[in-house]
């Protein structure tokens, strides 16, 4: 299925399809980084998982008329999606104060936003993705300011949807980052992966952490939190 | 002229003035900081030249049609101004990169901006000042979205007037830094200063630097420097 690797990120690995030339595979590792990959560890399972939670996120978000880059489940760690030019922003979406975003402007933990705080952050490893507002987005990237706005709406659509998935398996979506990119036509659609490595995740009724803020913060099993919640979806 | 000292910030003592219980007295301080406090240092003279050029920088912004807190001179070292709220952003224009922006974000030294860039700053010594985005400023002060649109509106005609000026005296505006601040009414104006500490100014033949990247940089004769852009001002 899968021929020239293109492209090995700390997630994931990403390959030329051989069934089709605008297609590739993305194959989801075990590593696990944080603190922009200051911490590293590798989990068994942990690529299996979180093919297996986007695999079932991405045709629940088209169900929702949000287009994504995901074509289908290929095998327990990999996906074919269509090929998609990167667009180096890294948008995030935050319900819940909580993380970076407290240290960062000493907004109180759990501040509620409504609406929904947007942020994004310019994907360059070497410049330890800082933030950016608008103007910035405009400069460093090339999108239009139409196309920006546009990817913000999409982003707070899937947050809508997002929130309704996961209310539904008793989970609150806290925060989570998208990233888009272009398909051939220019078309601008979701793309990279959602799971818990990229989504806070807390039970709604416990509270507890439920994502990868297990592994930032050490304090807990991982791999055991990660199949709580495909379990949860697969019951759904 | 003035009573009860109501502030000591790092530029400027600000006093209630005597006369009049919605205005203050302005004192420039002689002290120079860089790196948010981090490099301090003390140049004799410094605050005189500081208010005398910003003491004629305000006059020809409202000839220009630009309100602001400024009054009037009232002495070498002090200047009389209405009694803002400030709000805790700092609005930086920027017409040129250089600076942090190109360690932050990469961006090429001396690359151009049209329309200039703008960027908003958390005015917060503990959390060094933050870059934020325009969600955030909605959040972290009283204006609203109209509001923070009037503000970069005026920002840039600010721009526009300033460069009028500095250029009649052969230097560059490259970036500048600007406070709001809102009157007992509510109307949002121009406050603080406007003098070769907010303003980075390059001689347009030279390309010398003739601001306070003098001391950042410890590059030269900070008091020559504004001694000479207050007698360009002066000849005009």
């Amino acid at each position: 299925m899968k021929a020239e690797l293109l492209y090995e990120g700390k997630a994931k690995k990403v390959y030329r399809a051989e069934t089709a030339t605008n297609q590739l595979v993305l194959s989801y590792k075990n590593d696990a980084t944080a603190f922009n990959g200051k911490k590293k560890a590798n989990f068994t399972g942990k690529g299996r998982l979180n093919n297996e939670i986007s695999a079932r996120i991405f045709p629940y978000l088209h169900e929702n008329r949000i287009k994504s880059h995901f074509i289908q489940r290929l095998n327990e760690t990999e996906q074919l999606v269509y090929e998609t030019k990167i667009i180096p922003l890294e948008v995030v979406i935050r319900n819940l104060a909580t993380g970076s975003l407290v240290k960062r402007l000493g907004i109180a933990e759990k501040t509620s936003f409504n609406p929904p705080l947007i942020e994004l952050f310019y994907k360059n490893d070497d410049l330890d993705d800082p933030l950016i507002n608008d103007d910035h987005a405009l400069l460093l990237t090339d999108v239009s300011y139409a196309e920006l706005n546009e990817i913000k709406a999409k982003a707070l659509e899937i947050n809508t949807a997002l929130q309704e998935l996961f209310q539904s398996i008793h989970l609150d979506l806290i925060d989570f980052k998208l990233e888009f990119g272009r398909l051939a036509d220019g078309t601008i659609v979701l793309s990279d992966e959602i799971s818990p490595d990229t989504c806070r995740l807390w039970d709604s009724h416990t509270k507890a952490k439920m994502d990868k803020d297990v592994f930032r913060q050490g304090i807990g099993d991982l791999i055991g939190v990660y199949e709580e919640i495909l379990q949860r979806l697969e019951a759904r």
